[in-house]
């Protein structure tokens, strides 16, 4: 894996940045003071901020704008719906235990890891640079064995490069082909492993006290959305398309989580859940919008084919060459790089990546995820499935409820069509017991058999129809019992079950990576890390340092933050005993995107300074006008740029 | 119970609004189509976006106002936390089985319904008037035999009422007894029930794929919060005092819920932990701004001589007097009683009682709700405990972690005391493997008996200690061993563990009772539902309608609702062919405080009519007046009185 570099040339040190986040309490492993569980992480004061910045953000982009209904439902699940839905059965990934320790491994990363590692072992052998993945080495070196310098025959290279590419590819017995014909083992001690078995990975409790109600925590917000679609299609006045959204947590048992935020147990997820009519090639009235912006894309084929090459395409082009299957899935994926580009996701770093057909999840007809670059490798943030009309039919065949969409034609439809025509009073007598089988069977009979049969019954006056349940298999019918007629049937109404695009956000997995992209350290100096979060996302937006613990200047500092406050912008006060520039490096690590110092010219004049975090520029001007700049900077109406156009330059103090 | 009346003096029907809020989509059962689950409720558009506005207020109100520590925590709990808290053993409630049909009662609701509908047995055989609760009517008719109209001695009546004023107090066995002194049954079958066994309220899970890691869904956010001590106070640059606080979804698996969203087993909490120097009365900085607030209060010793009775004073004058134990307890009870006028809560509906000793949780050493009067009663809708330092104790001698202040004196402490030295040479030769318990025993010496033995020392040279773990119980020490010596210690760094004044809120329970408050009817037509919502809580701030669906209007229309969206004002356009008092009308019962309404004569002049839901007098003015008006309402700069006065009043249009 190539090393991940900042916006400003530096490859990203993971293990300093990571220090750095813990340091500031943006996350820390969850009762740590207990010994921890991985998997799980407490997010401290910046980082619980950033994450309401990202949700705020959230719902404006897309639930206002978009007037789609939100809800919130519950994530004790009881089983019942989960089992409708496919997750009891197929919600799982394959773990493989080793007999003798008893340590157990999600097969695919175990696949992973030794492949990649055989990989390394072979470059070496061949004399070639190997790129370091420093905190792997670092947990290597405490309980995996050394990386086996064996060169390898070109065909396994290439073989094991293929397998890696489709890695998210292979179910459980493709692990275990894989598995035997590879010698994978535990890595630790080289000793066999157990074929890989399915874990479900949904959390299981008990609802009630009578311990009869088995039921899980939710795996995603979207069964609470769909189970509701009768009353939001109601609520929004039986008119279609819609969209419902959903905010909360959902829970994945994970068999040994790694990585930090990225794969974790509990986790804040956002889903849009779009109803759409399948015909009518899923249009968008707003497509228009965005059909011109620009997308990395990585299509399945590529992927299949054993590589990663991504093309540049607008959305637009995508749907029409039907790489992208309709408006509504381009629409959403459009829409969703927009978001994050609001984040300050780097553009160089967000591909759309299309699942492969074994990857999809059980429900999903298509599927592209944003995947964000870090120095994990590509992650996936946001899911944008096709999930057709599975969900709402499972449920409403498993409860009949009518989860589908009525909807008065225009124009009737007339339907030419075989109809029979069976003589009730004649009918009971004649089958008794088996009039139930013999009417259902009439009933499903196909338009062909009914035309074939309608012929017969003209010639011979009698038919026959195979019937499930009486002791022959089949009945004879005569003219005196059955009619069959060609009629036209008028159509007022049009039922269908919508079809639904889901765009799903995990905003952890967004938070990381997006911090990963924003960091970078002042030049000559590692250790001033800075994190550039735009002003809409950084946990406190202005820091006001007064120059030293002067009395005098504490009325300015008063007058400055309540103004800022009433104005809804969040600021803190440093007036501590560090240097300015201390105190500026600590809020750079903060991500503070604003400064503003008091110093004694302020006291004379009312002036105030004003820093950007990025640049370390700064301007001066009066209370009013420093204030103001704050809020359209924060607001997003001016730049940096527009303001230091149009304030005067201050290189006063030395606060880089 | 009396009856509840609207600020508009009508009997608040619950079965009138509860369906009213169903068919506006408030909150609807979850998994209905799958039949529901007891206690598990979605929110839909509305409720969702009334939840959403309840916790803005309240981060407003509480985080930024006060620079509280706003943190994130996992759900999913290891079991060894909640052991240490105490949850694993305390946290449940008094369940009664019937042997013969296995039903499930909560001992303390069991005694409540069965006494209370004596009492009304004995109301209706003395020929009084009997309040009805249709809701409870309906189910009796259902389930439970009708009340039996039986005269209680005079006696009786009185023991029932006082049972029921303290029915929190009461523990398992005390409940015990009372089932068996009052004969209390199954009241459908009239079957005997076994006695009351504690059942836990956590959620149980496991995690991780062996099965080896219990846990529970939280019981609370506080946990949480606590773990994370003592890197809060790291982060909060060792300064106290300081408050965390946390908003997340809890869990609580009821015995058998009732009463719609007031008793749930998922529920959103807020909570803050404010941690507090236990030395110095608990004062608070602020206590000065709210000590004139005027709250209504009902002590524990009131409620124990089996009243209700409510005293007013202000919360300066309760804490002078010792009511409300400190400062620090009376200042966050006063800023809760603000938070939730500002929600619109009716002060007649609000009084703040005080727990019985036995109703505390196993942590509290003090503890007032805020209560909202509704149909259901005195609903506790935020709980203000004092914790003291039992959570930090525990987790820290479990753990060992330090979780506890450590501050610099301002002037060292000198402390007078005896020491004791040991001769260590001497000492292990003499006493080998007993060493260390005879080491403990001496350390463990109070000041007062290391004074008497000092000078049993100097009389008779030897001393006799009491020792566990040797076989005598005791050992014998001489001048060669031990010295005694009152010495004079000086502390430079004072230690403590803080205390906790934890306000905690339900907000769902505060949403419910809220809504219960602000509801009423037009007059002469009950079905014509309003809540009138401020405008800061209300899901859609204004409704936007044309006159008709004339073509003429749709540009308005969409100019105002992009120009109000701009200001962040959210707004809905209903341009249905209903008529504009049943659009409006629609909008009353979502709590839509205000409406344009766009004419012919918005046509010609750019002119527009706004309503105010509540009064529904109009004004008519320019667009950018209406605009400007409403972003004031809105933000709460003005109200609706000072913008009547200054635009002019519009009566055209009869569209109340």
């Amino acid at each position: 894996m190539a090393s991940v570099t900042t916006k400003t040339g530096q490859v990203v040190d993971r293990s300093v940045l990571d220090s750095m986040l813990r340091r500031r309490l943006f996350y820390t492993p969850s009762f740590e003071i207990y010994g921890g569980v991985s998997g799980l992480y407490d997010y401290g004061p910046p980082g619980c901020a950033v994450l309401n910045n990202i949700v705020d953000l959230w719902r404006k982009h897309f639930v206002l704008e978009e007037d789609m209904l939100e809800v919130d439902c519950s994530m004790l699940t009881p089983h019942e719906i989960l089992k409708t839905s496919g997750h009891v059965d197929k919600f799982a990934d394959w773990m493989c235990k080793d007999p003798k320790t008893g340590e157990i491994f999600r097969a695919d990363h175990l696949v992973e890891e030794v492949l990649e590692s055989r990989l390394k072992g072979d470059k070496e052998a061949r004399g070639q640079k190997v790129e370091v993945d420093e905190e792997k080495e670092a947990k290597k070196k405490k309980k995996v064995k050394q990386t086996k310098v064996v060169k390898l025959d070109d065909a396994v290279v290439k073989e094991y490069e293929e397998i890696l590419a489709q890695i998210d590819n292979f179910d459980g017995p493709a692990l275990e082909q894989i598995i035997t014909k590879y010698d994978i083992r535990n890595p630790t001690t080289d000793g066999n492993l157990l074929p890989p078995v399915a874990f479900n990975l949904m959390f299981q409790t008990s609802i009630g006290p009578s311990s009869n109600m088995p039921g899980y925590l939710r795996p995603e917000t979207a069964q609470g959305q769909f189970l509701n679609f009768q009353k939001l299609l109601e609520f929004n006045q039986q008119s279609m398309p819609f969209a419902s959204a959903s905010i909360g947590k959902s829970f994945r048992n994970e068999i040994s989580p790694r990585a930090g935020l990225l794969r974790v147990r509990e986790f804040l997820m956002a889903e849009i859940e779009h109803f759409v009519d399948p015909e009518g090639g899923k249009k968008h009235s707003r497509f228009e919008e965005v059909k011109d912006v620009e997308m990395t894309l990585l299509n399945r084929d590529i992927q299949l084919s054993g590589s990663t090459k991504t093309e540049q395409m607008t959305i637009g082009k995508a749907v029409e060459i039907g790489l992208v299957d309709n408006e509504t899935l381009g629409y959403f994926l459009a829409r969703i790089q927009q978001f994050l580009f609001k984040l300050g996701v780097d553009p160089k770093k967000l591909r759309f990546r299309q699942h492969m057909a074994n990857e999809m999840a059980h429900y999903a007809a298509d599927c592209w995820d944003a995947e964000l670059q870090t120095s994990y490798g590509w992650i996936e943030c946001v899911g944008c499935a096709d999930r057709s009309a599975y969900d709402l039919t499972v449920h409403k065949n498993k409860t009949g409820a009518p989860l589908v969409v009525r909807e008065t034609r225009a124009e009737p439809l007339r339907v030419e069509e075989w109809q029979i025509d069976l003589d009730k009073k004649k009918f009971g007598p004649r089958f008794k017991k088996d009039g139930k089988s013999v009417t259902a069977a009439i009933d499903a009979l196909s338009q062909e058999l009914r035309e074939k049969l309608a012929l017969d019954l003209e010639q011979t006056g009698k038919i026959e129809v195979e019937v499930e349940g009486v002791p022959t298999g089949k009945v004879e019918l005569d003219k005196e019992l059955i009619k069959i007629e060609k009629r036209t049937r008028v159509e007022n109404v049009r039922e269908y079950t919508p079809n639904v695009i889901e765009p799903s956000f995990g905003i952890g997995r967004i938070l990381y990576s997006m911090i990963e992209q924003v960091y970078w350290s002042r030049e000559g100096d590692e250790a001033r890390g800075v994190l550039s979060f735009p002003p809409a996302i950084a946990p406190t937006k202005v820091l006001i340092v007064p120059l030293s613990t002067h009395s005098s200047f504490a009325p300015l500092v008063q007058r400055m933050t309540t103004k800022l406050r009433r104005m809804g912008v969040s600021n803190r006060v440093d007036d501590s005993s560090a240097s300015i520039g201390k105190r500026y490096a600590r809020n750079d690590e903060l991500g503070t995107p604003f400064g503003v110092t008091v110093d004694f010219q302020s006291v004379k004049d009312n002036t105030f300074t004003l820093r950007d975090r990025d640049s370390t520029k700064q301007v001066r001007a009066s209370e009013d006008e420093i204030a103001q700049a704050i809020k359209a900077l924060v607001e997003g109406e001016e730049t940096w740029e527009d303001v230091r156009k149009r304030l005067p330059e201050f290189t006063g103090q030395e606060v880089e």
